[in-house]
Order: structure tokens, then C-alpha cells, then sequence
């Protein structure tokens, strides 16, 4: 083994595993920096902040930047497969979160993409296995896929609905109720039914009221659905896990607590 | 059999049925066609669109137009009972969204009935046939049927709360707070019992904001009701699922389906 | 028996029970002429409908007062004990019904008070027993009690954090920005923490809207609590009903179903 | 026993305890006074009172101050570890309540810091004792802290998606239509997602009210992730409590308690 392999070797391995003491430190980091430099571009979109610190800002945004483009830097060198990192999500989303800087030296201005930075907060989920959290992710992911094809024909009705009492809308209320087109019409059933109801557009024709009134009451009684999807495959996974816990316990112990085995199944034994 | 019914029998499986590729692929295309339609009318009303586009997107109208009346003859010829399906919900809204760019010929102004079209997308639910998504449909649709008369019942309560408190919000805040009528103080009590909260009308006396928040907490209480009861009524359904796959097991088959039975615990016997 | 006590009982029976079709006819006539009344004293609170209708809607009001005034004499009449009746809280409400038309012949303006009718609506609920909606309704009343203790604890802790934030807000918000007493600070609070949301105040500093992002996201996951604690006692209530229901089923075939029992627990017989 | 150390004990009891009438009497009247004084507070903040019963008030507000003077002197003379108490959570609450009123003297205008003393609502909660809610407490204390950490997991997925599209909007509507900084843009993600919407800052882009659109119907659907956390978490807690119920009995004991059993269906032992 060369030197050079190994640097890379070790590299990739505080890059991307998270076992040993360098590892975590490493995730702790980043994510610390990525965090940071997100407030940053946040307490600089004030425009307030903006007039008092930009200028120190405008330094701190760099100082992240170099440190987030070494970061690119490395993590291309040390991965297993570069083309394969280059064009992975996470690829993309380390690349243009360090362009806008770049870019601001030729181009004024485009610093103002910096926001892209903040799809780098994603890597926070990698915090998840640090602090050993990655069951409860699991099984919230695991319930949520399983639910997952019973909320899409949900979402299909809901989308199917919306489309329709949009369209009536803007047929019953026009454009002097703030109904301008049926698009509109679409967002403000979609306002609707979610309940959350910002009051920038709203019936104001009798005909239009009572519409919107069944609307609101289907919309009710309808966020039941998703929500009782989630909670009864939520139920029968815990019931699974339960069961999969009592695995493994010694075996006739666990067929004696059952109330009505006489023989253990395990071993075929008369239980007292 | 002459070659002429056998047309018609070929029509009504390309049109009706959907398990063969061109009987699929018939589906695939009107659903494209209905949606495709659906945005032109959407993007003609909104009225920069219309000013620049107005002109190509009323021959595109016409092209939907005629292509729907040909499937909507071809229906009418290929169904087994014509007069059924001319009555059919179906069949009634087939005709009713081609009739209005006909209309507009002889008199102007009747296409903005054009968004009855929206009804046709409805169509899409066959869509799930297509893609094996029956099964999850019929659990959702099962589950809402077996908690429909609890939910009607729920409705009952929240519309007669409703009334009440509507009602009095009329007697209490008055038209000057904008509760001009009885019939808007209960839209009103509807927009804060579903939690939709617009903002156009709401409380501005003591008593009435008392009030209002003491229906905000009930509407928020009380929406865990319907959810409550289609949870329980799909965790049933997901036991009943459940008990059905093992039903008719003889003793020794279910204890054998058991990983970790090497006995059978009823009888003692080894399995294999 | 003299026959005076005869119409008495027979009064009795039909307004009070509902198992004959008199009684069902009187059911349904009353509740008809209630929803009727209710919606003329609806319509005649609309100013347009008023001064088109106003002489029509009063004359039918009058008739609307005649009847129930004369509902309420039988039912005074019939009662087993008048004065159980005329303080109970039905007997109260079909009294105030009536009144404010009654006394609005000496003190013009009392028919303003009219609305107290819309409590009479209540009687809608005597429709479920004749729709045999009574199970769902039992159903869900029992499980609303159950969860009753546990949902009381909820709005505890809801009324405890509304009021601490409230007073916050004033706090920090002040008169300028609408939060002008701690009263309406708590109506805010109960405003946002049960997503309504009307928009009406709403917090203008950079802390109080750091505060009232933590309430939306609090309330947001403390709705989970209340349907929570219903979803678990309907779920455990449904397992009672069916347990209940294979309850007499003949005792060994029940037994035989049960794949682990080998003698019937009724009967003591073995099972094949 | 020295009478000094009785009086210090007898306070004791009194104070920290719950089980003898004069400690349910001391509780009692101490939420009493905290209620009354949280509610002199409250009135006292709207203008038109304090400007009629002002003077009354403050009289009223000096009595509370020395009423919980005493109290707090008491519990300090009365608690085990004076230290401890002084610095728990309640001691500094305790303290701060009563501060304003006196500091008043001194420093005019302190007094509006008063609304410090509506955290002693919190005793409130001692009430739970008395009436014997504790079990109902317990129980959903025990499964919100069993939801913990999926609900964590849950509030992390909310609070990246609220930072990631509340940048993004910044980026698409822009100063001009109210995002005029990337907080306020997470403050609207934050007012959309758990559907308040209070409709101060609202997307008007074609492409703001799209991503919005979305935003709002992934909130919808992700609202019943905690539910059904929490639904699931409860249905296990009941099954079990009701295992814990049955937990421990012998064969023959638990089939005897089943109403129907005459012979133990695992051992056919004739019940008696």
C-alpha cells in the first residue's frame, strides 16, 4: 500500500463512516459549520443586519465557503467512486451551495442564490445516527412507506376535488371576488381543505359561501383518513416489533407465559 | 356473427374493459386527452394567457372538443345498454362537457361553462385499476364506508353546534362587526369549527371572542372524533385482514406457519 | 279509567315515545316545523329576504309561535310531572322559543331574541332513535366519555400554556401591535394554538413571532394527543363489541374456531 | 422534640402534602388566590378597566403580593433542603411573582412585569392530586414520553422542510410581496405547515403559490405522522394495561373468570 492510498483510505473513512472518535467529530463538525453558515445567510437576508454587519457577514460567508469547497474538494478525492458522488443528490447539493460565492467575484449578484445552501441542512439527518436515533427514524420511515400507497390514492382524491370546487369557484365567484382564473381558484380549494385558510382570497357570493362551507366540512372530516392510514399501520407495526422482541426469549419460559399452550412448542415438553 | 357486431364487441372491450394492451392503452390516452384539455381551459382563464395564446388555445379547444365527441358516439354505440349509459353520472357528464364549444357557435359566451370539463377528470380514478392500486383503494373506500353512519352522526353534532353558535354570534357581535346575518354567522362558526380561520369575519365584542375561542377549543377537541373513529375502524380492518390470511388453518398448519413451533402446542405432535 | 285520563295517556305516548306511527309521525312532524321556523327566522335575518318578505316571514312566525305554543301546553299537559318538565332543560328552551314572539306584541324589538329557537334544534337528535342511528351514536358517545378524564387533562395543560403565552405576548407585543390587553393576548394564543388562525392580531416583533412559531409547532403536535387517546379507546371498544358479539354463539362451534382450545370451555366436551 | 421543630414539620405537612384536610385546604385556597390574582392581572391590563377600578386593583394586587410574600417565606422556612427549594424551577417562580409589586416602589413601571406570576398558574396542576386525575395524567404523560423521540425525529423533518422552503420562497416572491428575509420566510413556512395561517405574509407568484400549494398539502399529510405515533403508542399502552390486569393468574383462574367458562379450556378441569 502506497502512502497516498492510505491517506485516501483514511480520509473516506472520516468522510463518510461515523464509528470511530474522528469519524463522529468530523459529522459533529460539518454539521456545526453548515448550521453556522446557514445563519449566516439568514441574519444577512435582514435588511437591518444586513446594513450594520455586512460587511463582517460578507467575510464569514467566504471564510465558509473556502471551508465548504475544501470540503468538496476532499470528499471527491476520497470517495469510491467519484462520477458516482459527483452526480449523487448530496453531490449536486455540496456543488451549488459553493458556487454563488464563487461566482459573486464575476458576476455581482448571484450571491443572492445562497439560499441553495440551505438544502445542505439535509445532512443534518445524518446526526440521526450519532445519536442513536436511527430506530425511531426507521420506524417512522417504515410506517410511512407502508401507509405510503393508501395516502396517494388519498392525495389523488384530494387533488381530484380540489380541481373540480377550484374551477365551480371561479365559475360562481369571478373575478371581482378575487377569482381571477381557475389556477386561483385551484390554490384557494387547496387553502381550503388543508384549513389553513390565509384570507388573501374568499367567497363571497351565497352560492360561493355554501360551497366553500362543504369544502371546509369534506376537508374535516377527510384529514381523518391520512391520519387513521398512519395510525393503524403504526399499530401493526408495534404489534410486530412486540412479537419480535419476545423472539429469542428462553423457550419454554415464553410458553409457559402463555395461559392456554400445554406443551412447549419449541421443544414439545409437557409444561407444568 | 356479422363483422358488425363484432366491431361493436371489439369497441365495447377497447372502451369498457382494460386487460388487454390496446384496451390499456385506450385508457392511458383518454386520461392524457382529459388532463391535456383540462390545462388548456385552466391556462385560458387566466387572462395574460388568453391575451397572448387566447387565439391557439380555442383551436386546441376544438381539437378536444371533437376528438371527445367522437369517443362520446363511440360510447353510445359500443355500450351494451345505450339508454343506460346516456343516464349514467358517467354518460351525463361525457356530454355535457363537449356541449358547450358547441354552443359557442351559435351563441357567444357558453364555453365558460367549459370547466363542467373538470368533472371528466374523475375519469382517472380508472387509472388505479391500471396500476394495481385496487387493493389500497378498496381499504381506504371499505374504511370510510364502515365509519360512515358514526361520521354522519358526527356531522349531525358539528351542524347543529354550528347552527347554535352562528346563530348567537348574529344576536352578540351584529352587523356592524360584520355578522350581518344568521345564515353568515353560521359560515362564519363552519370557518372556525374546521379550524380554516379566513379572517374575513371574526369576533370583535368580549363576549364574542369568548365565545369563538370556546368553539375553537371544542372544534379542536372534536376533530379527534372522526379520526379516531376511521383509525380504529382500519385498525379493525387490518385484524380482520390479518385473521382472514390465517382462517381455515387447521391446528398443526398454523403452528407449523410458526417460525420458531417445532411442536405443535394443541396436540404436542413434531412438525416437520 | 275515565276518558279524560285516556287522552292524557294517549297525548303522553305520542310525544313522548316513538315506537307507533303516531308517535313517529309526531316526531317528524315537529322536527320538520322546527328546521322550518328555524330557517324563516335564518331567511328573515337576511336584510335583502326582510325587506322583500319581512310581512310574509312574520305572518309566518306567527303560525310557527301558535304551534309550538300549543306543543307546549300538551307537552305541559301530558308530562307525568309538569313540574319535572317545566324546569328541565328541554322544558326551559321550548318555553324561551315561543316568548320572544309573545312579547313582542307589548315590547317591540324582543323578536330580535328569536335565535334562542335554534336551540329547539336539538330535538333533531330524537331522529337517531327513529333512524336506528342509536348504536353509532351510543358508540360514539361511550368513547367520548371514556376519553372524557383524559381529554379534561388535555385542555388543562392547552388553557395553562394559553394563558402563560398570552400574557407573553402582551409582553413583548404591546398595544401597538394589536396585543392591547392580556385578555386578547389569550385569544390570540387560543387563535394559534388551534390553527384557526383568523389573521386579525397577529405578532410583529422578531420575538413574538419566535414565540408564536414554538406555539404553532406545540399545538401542531399536541393536536396528536386528544385524537390519540379516542383512536385507543375506540380501538379498544371496538375489540369489546367483538368480543360481545360472538358472545352466544353455540358454545362448541365457537370453541372449535378457537385454533388452540382443545375442550370446549362451556361444555367441557372434547373438541374433534 | 423541641415545639420550634413541630411548628416547622406541622408547616411541612401542610404545604408539601396532600393527604389530611388542612394540606387539601392550604392547596385549595393557594390555586385560589394564584387564579384571583392572575385574573386582577389580567383585567388590570385592559385600558378601560384600569381606568375605572385602577386604584381598586392595585389595592387588590398589594394584598396578593403580601399574601404570597408570606407564602413564600413560609415554604422557605418549611421545605427540608432550603437550598433546593430556593433554586428549583417553582422557588424562582415563586420569587419573581411576587418581585414586580415590590421593586414598584422603588422603580415605577416594574409592575408590568407582573404577568411573571402567571407561571404559578402552573400549580394548577397540584389540583390533579386532589381530584384524583393522576392516573388519567400519568397515562398520557407515559405515552407522550413513549412518542418522544419518534416525535423528535418527526419536529426535525418539519423543521428542516420549514428552513429549505422558507429560503426558497425569499429567493421566488421577494421583498416586494412580504418575504423580506429569510426568518420571515421560515416564520410563513412555520404559519403554513401547521395550517394557522394567518394570512399577514402570503405567496402572490405564480411559482410562490405553487410551492406553496405543495407545502400545504405535505403539511396536511404529515400531520397524521404524530397522530398516529401517539394513537399507536396509546392502543399499546391499553392492551397493556389490560395485559397487566390478566397477568399473573393461573389456567384454571383465568378461564374461571370468563363468564362463559364452566370447564378451564386447557385442562378440562371442571370449574366451580
Amino acid at each position: 500500500m502506497t502512502p497516498k492510498k492510505n491517506l485516501r483510505q483514511q480520509l473516506h473513512h472520516i468522510i463518510f463512516d461515523y464509528d470511530t472518535i474522528p469519524a463522529k467529530a468530523f459529522d459533529l463538525v460539518l454539521i456545526a459549520a453548515i448550521l453556522l453558515s446557514v445563519m449566516v445567510v439568514m441574519l444577512d437576508s435582514v435588511a437591518a443586519i444586513h446594513g450594520a454587519y455586512g460587511q463582517a457577514l460578507y467575510g464569514v460567508e467566504w471564510f465558509f465557503t473556502v471551508l465548504f469547497t475544501l470540503e468538496y474538494i476532499m470528499r471527491l478525492y476520497a470517495s469510491e467512486s467519484r462520477k458516482h458522488y459527483f452526480f449523487s443528490f448530496y453531490g449536486i447539493i455540496d456543488l451549488l451551495a459553493i458556487m454563488p460565492t464563487w461566482f459573486s467575484i464575476f458576476v455581482p449578484g448571484t450571491q443572492y442564490l445562497l439560499v441553495i445552501r440551505f438544502f445542505r441542512v439535509l445532512r443534518i439527518f445524518r446526526l440521526l445516527k450519532l445519536v442513536k436515533f436511527v430506530k425511531e427514524a426507521e420506524f417512522v420511515k417504515a410506517s410511512i412507506i407502508a401507509s405510503g400507497r393508501k395516502i396517494v390514492f388519498f392525495l389523488f382524491f384530494v387533488l381530484v376535488t380540489v380541481s373540480i370546487i377550484g374551477s365551480l369557484m371561479y365559475l360562481i365567484e369571478g373575478e371581482k371576488n378575487g377569482f381571477t382564473s381557475i389556477p386561483k381558484g385551484v390554490y384557494w380549494a387547496i387553502v381550503t381543505i388543508t384549513t389553513v385558510g390565509y384570507g388573501d382570497i374568499y367567497p363571497q357570493t351565497v352560492l360561493g359561501r355554501t360551497l366553500a362551507a362543504l369544502l371546509m366540512i369534506v376537508g374535516y372530516s377527510v384529514i381523518a383518513v391520512p391520519t387513521g392510514i398512519v395510525s393503524a399501520e403504526m399499530a401493526a407495526m408495534h404489534e410486530k416489533l412486540e412479537a419480535g422482541r419476545n423472539h429469542g426469549e428462553s423457550c419454554c419460559q415464553r410458553n409457559a407465559r402463555d395461559p392456554e399452550a400445554r406443551f412447549c412448542k419449541i421443544c414439545g415438553r409437557a409444561l407444568e
